[in-house]
Parts: C-alpha cells; structure tokens; sequence
C-alpha cells in the first residue's frame, strides 16, 4: 500500500514553484495556450523525450541543454505550434523564446527550458510571446498550477493534474505533476507533455534514473493510436525546497521517493490514455508470467494498441480471439498452451483452451465500466477501466499498459478536413 | 519492363491444376466457404506463414509438412472458423481433415495441406466438410480458380485472382494467384491467406528462397490494422507441368521466374491493402535513400499504417506532418534535414525545410484518386493509388508498402456487437 496521500495543488503544491497559464493568441480558438513553470531556486532536472527520428526544435533544444548540465529553474511551454519540421528557423525561435524568458526573469537562458505542442510545421509567432510574456511572469503565483494545466492542452477534454505528499523523517515530500495527451491540434499531431515538480533534494543521476524508470513504467506504457510524436517530452524537476535530507544514494528512501514518482507519472499516463481521442472508456492490460518485465510490457502494449480489440471495446463485444491474436504478435516468445485470458472476473481462455463463459456477463461488464467511467464529475475519471488480465506461463515478469477504445469521433476528429 | 503478360484463369491457368469453391454450410451467411487446390502431380511446395505466436492448428500443420517434405498435391482452404485458439481439438480436426481429403483423392494425407480464415476459438464442424467433400471433388476443373477465390472470402468485397505468363525460350511459363485478406468474419478476425500455383519446374530449396523473398516485398508490405493473424498463409506449388527445363540454380532464368512471381504477389497483396476493410483507397508508400532495402521497408510501412495518416487520407487532408512524423518514428535512423516528402507530383518537404505547396490541388489529389479507385468495374481497382514519395538521404536502399485509408466503416465492421 502506498504511505502517502493526495493533495491538490498539482505543480504548485510542492514547496517552492509558481507557475501560470494565459491566453497569448496562439490557438486559433482563443483559448489558453502559454504556460510557465518557475522554480524559486535553481532544480535538479531531468527528462525523457520522444524516440522519433523526426523530433521538434524543442526537443532538441531541451537534449541538450541536459546534456550539458541538469539543472533548470523555468519552463515555457506553448500550445499551438508545436515547432517540428520547422528547419533552421525552428531552432532560432527555441533559443529565442529561452533567451526571452530569462531576460525577463533574470535567469541564464540555459536554464530555462523550452516545450511546444500543435500544428507541425507552422512557425511559432514570435511576436505574441513577446509581448503575452510580462503578463505570463506578473500572473505567477504558487497555486498557478491549474492555469498551467489549462494553457498545455489542445484537444483535451480535461486537465490533467495530481499531487502527492508524503512523510519523510517527520518532514514533508511533495510531487506534482500536470499533462497533456492525446488530442490533436488541427491540423496535426497528438503530443503528450508532462511536467512533474518535487521539492526534495536529489542527486542529477539519481533523479535521472528515477524519472526514466517512471516513464518505462507510465508513460510509455499508454497508447492511443501508435503514433509516437515528435515533440513527446517529460521534463521534471527537483528543488530541494522542502529541506528533507538531500537523496545521494540508491537505497529505501530513493525507492519511495520513486514509487511516489511513479504513482504520479502513472496517474498522468493514466489521465492521457482516458482522454484518447474519442475514448469512451480505459482499458487496462495486465500481463504476467513473462521471462521478464519488459517482455510483459510489450504484450500489455501491443494489446492495448490493438485496433481490433479497440474496435471491439467500443462495441462492447468481449472478442477474447482479438486478445489472444495481439498477444501472440507482440514478438515475445511463449507456449501458446499456456495462454490464460480473463475480463474482468470473468475467464475467458484457460491454458490455450477456449471456455464457454457467459457472454453476456462480459458485455454487462464492459458497458458497466463505460458508464461508471462517464458518470464521474469530469466524465473522465480513471478509476473504473476495462481490465484485462493475461497470464503467458510461471515467469515472474508482469507490466501493465493503458489504452482506450476505438470509436467513430477518433476518425472523425482526425479525418476533418482542416488545412 | 515486365515481358510477360496478364492471362486470366487465376490459379488454374497454369498446366496441371484444378480448384473448385463450394457452399458447405461452414459460414452463418450461406456463402461458399470450402475451397480446394489439386495439382495433377505432387508439386514442389513452398510457404511463408504468420510470425504470430499465437497461431493456428493448420498454421502449425502445414510448417511441420514443409519441414518434413518441400511437396504438396492438395490444399484445401475453408473460410467460417479459423482453427485457432482451439486447443488439442484443432489438431486433431486439421489431420482429420488432410486425411478425409487424402482418402478421396487417392494421395497420402502427408501431401494435403490445410488452410482456415473465419472465427477465432471455435471448432471446424468436421462432418460439414465430410459431406461436402464428393461434391467439391466433383467439381474440380481446370477454370475453378474463379470458384475457389469466391470460396475463401470473409467480408472480402472482391475476389482477388491474377495470373502471368512468360515465354521462357519458346515454351510458356504460367504463374496464378488467389488471395483474400483484411475482410473480418464475425466476430474475430482478419486473416490473409493466399495461394500460389505454378507450372515451371524448380528445385524445392531455390522455390521456398524465391517465394520467400516475393512475399518480403509484397505481403509483408501492406498493412490494413496492424493486427498480424492466427492463421496468415502464402502456399505456392510449382508442378513442373509446363515441361519447361528445370529452374535447379540461381541465375538469369531463376530471377526472371522470380521477378514474375514477385508481381503475381504484388498484385495479389495490393488487392488486399485496396479491399481493407472500410478502405476507399489504396495507399502506396514509396521511400528511397535508406542505407538499405529492409530500412526503407520499414520506413514505407510505418508510414502505411499509421491511423493519423490514414485517417488525414479518409478526410482528403494533405497532411504531410503527419507523414513527417510516422518516418521518424519507424526505428530507422536518418538527419531530419534530408527528409523530403511528395504526395503525387507535389513536393510537401524538401530536405527538412516545409514548402509552401498548393494545398487546394493535394486535396483535390486525394479526391481525384480516390474517385478513379472507385470508378472501375469492381469499385476496387489497384491501379490509381494515393502515391507518397519519401526520401531520407543519399543511400541506394528503397521499399514500397501499400495501405488504405481509415474510416467510420472500418470502427463499424469491428466494433458491431456479433458474440
């Protein structure tokens, strides 16, 4: 059981950070769309970026700036333009928009990093940042991660925040994450941004470790439809401002402070894959009985970006055979007499056997989840997904993915004609 | 240029082969769903089948004859239950099946070989197809090809048949092909199987390396969902009924066989991308400059089937950041500043840099092509496809991939409530 708990605040909640979000002009619908996130002191940084071979000017920009020391105290972060394939006058904007931000907060440019989401290859307009940037830095504020959360998003249907505390020794951790997933800004791509803030002291590779070991087990564990982006990116910081004792070495306390880490990267993944382009509900595949974890992991993905189980998801028919096929092709070797499949607690196929389970239980299930899924608050809750549970032999290696159902407003939001 | 020419007849057109397709009341729609391939004299045999570990008891089947003996005088195909995920049951129907037909034909069950596409995890009715047997027996002729590409159809919306013949110093050499593909029986799943006949004589190891390669550049190269099947199957035989010399080493004659055989396959597979469900166009990927053949293969298929574009082509959106970012994250890896990208005869990207082409006529492309795609006779021609043009640097490798678009019908095919 985890031995922390839930707070609001999202970015803002740890000890030391301001962060604001405000409408620059950027999106053509007028919506939010400039966000700054602002460490009172300099923090350790660390990030994970997309593996594209097609990668925004940002991305590269943030590399290497990492590269070169791990430190940052600023994020500005962009909706609209997402400045890839944007050529040589891609990389003048990023260094631009840096050297802006740290003029304007006194910082070094290199300290400041740099992310952008939106139409690929459309110039990102200068001139709006520019003049949008005083009101950016006046309107930051230690519960500014809401604005932020806002400012991300494209076609989201929510914000995507979550913040987590802990006692460490008698003194308080916190972590506090935001995101933005799968919606596609017209018109072009989906980009998943995070932005996660701690305010414990951590050593740079430590905390590099941490964040990328999060990432292999959240964020890229969730798929809405493959398509890797050009601009993915997670950037997180560490500012020792809760004044916890600094985390040099691998050890119990490092390893709490990463599960803590997880659970927020996983609540974010999680939060992305719900709100998929024309999700209606989560799905969530368990897998176990792997030589190793990453085998399993690549099964639970290769099922949760399965078009035909999506399909199938989305009509609410409990097609075990499309289970089984992904499995099967997910390039990870087993016995296929070993296959066990289960929806819910409902078994489906036990050990290569087909079973004659009540199907319309399984379809029950499935649009029972969907609904509770629709019912709460923000109609996008990620407590009740559709979980499947494989087992593929006696190895101890289990992973989990996320993903979400295939519909009809996934093509038609990416089929609109929009150029 | 080719110097052979299109005949028709399929997979009869070749000496020595007879097919038939019959109803034998293994499909809920009252389809013909039983097909059967006779040589007259043991064939040399060769086949390519899905990489899925997950496979199909025929699947298993027909690689263990393969390996045993490269030599095969039947094949009978059904269409209704796909004879995976069937447990120790399934195989015991497959070599009940090789045996039923063996005794009928008077041949060892050892050269009959099985195919099955339809219903994933449930059983083949075994006394459907023993009673069906004397008429399918019955009917074989040496113009049944029509007949048995008619028969193994699921929802496939066109049969699919080609045949070439080539002079081969003053003596004809025939190849023929039936396929179905991406067509879903309800309620499981797509399965691509093809067969391949052939009256040249050719030594069993040089056939399997031709036939191996020829699918490498055909089958292996369209894409309608990513979802690779149970029961995927490419049989070709070659009888040596043309009484042409026999093709024993590589060289001239061997490589002008296998360019011919390559095309039977090409066209067969294309036939499938176009035919992919919900598809109102043919996709053709095609990419140069890779280091080598098999990166560009790669490349043109992830492009293929990346739903993002796909569903940018259904909406008629010339959307190349789309294509941009598919090739960057095809594992492949090549500077972003070569990459330029062409949709018919306009150029989108030119090395790395975005042009300001005429986006009304990439539209109108789009619509063009997919107007001609559907003009012809069966709405399903190969011959006008939405052609991409990708280069990615100096190097001589180069690949096509074909696919389709993604539309409402294709969320509708797979998503309707059937179990």
């Amino acid at each position: 059981m985890a031995d922390w708990q839930k707070i609001s605040g999202g970015i803002t909640a740890p000890k030391g950070y301001r962060a604001a979000g405000i409408r620059a002009g950027l999106k053509p619908s007028g919506l939010p769309d400039l966000a700054l996130i602002v460490s009172d002191v300099p923090a350790i940084a660390a990030g994970v970026f997309t593996t594209s071979h097609v990668c925004a000017a940002p991305v590269q920009y943030c590399r290497e700036r990492l590269q070169a020391k791990a430190n940052a105290q600023a994020i500005l972060c962009n909706a609209g333009q997402a400045n890839a394939a944007t050529g040589a006058q891609g990389w003048t904007t990023v260094l631009d928009q840096a050297q802006l931000v740290g003029d304007a907060l006194n910082l070094p440019p290199e300290s400041v990093f740099v992310a952008s989401t939106g139409v690929i290859g459309k110039p990102i307009p200068l001139d709006k940042i520019r003049t949008a940037l005083p009101t950016l830095i006046d309107q930051l504020t230690d519960s500014g991660s809401d604005a932020a959360a806002q400012a991300i998003m494209t076609t989201d249907l929510v914000p995507k925040a979550i913040a987590l505390e802990a006692d460490f020794d008698g003194h308080p951790i916190r972590i506090g994450g935001i995101a933005k997933g799968s919606g596609m800004i017209h018109p072009n791509m989906a980009t998943m941004l995070a932005f996660v803030t701690c305010d414990a002291a951590v050593s740079p590779h430590l905390w590099q470790e941490m964040v990328s070991r999060a990432s292999d087990r959240s964020f890229n564990q969730i798929t809405v439809d493959g398509d890797t982006s050009t601009n993915d990116t997670l950037l997180a910081l560490a500012n020792g401002q809760s004044r916890t004792p600094a985390i040099i070495d691998p050890g119990p306390i490092a390893e709490r402070l990463e599960a803590m880490l997880t659970d927020v990267c996983m609540y974010l993944a999680k939060s992305i894959a719900r709100d998929g382009e024309g999700a209606t509900c989560l799905l969530e595949i368990q897998v176990q009985g792997a030589n190793d974890d990453a085998s399993a992991r690549e099964i639970a993905r290769t099922v949760a970006g399965s078009m035909l189980f999506k399909s199938a998801v989305f009509g609410r028919d409990p097609n075990w055979g499309r289970i089984a096929a992904a499995v099967g092709r997910a390039g990870v070797y087993f016995d296929q007499n070993n296959l066990s499949i289960q929806l819910g607690d409902i078994l489906m196929m036990e050990q290569g056997q087909p079973l004659n389970f009540d199907r319309a239980a399984a379809n029950a299930y499935l649009v029972q989840q969907a609904q509770r899924a629709n019912q709460s608050e923000s109609g996008q809750s990620v407590s009740h997904p559709v979980v499947i549970q494989i087992s593929i032999g006696q190895g101890g290696g289990q992973g989990i993915a996320w993903g979400c159902d295939l519909s009809y407003e996934y093509v038609k939001i990416n089929a609109e004609y929009t150029t």
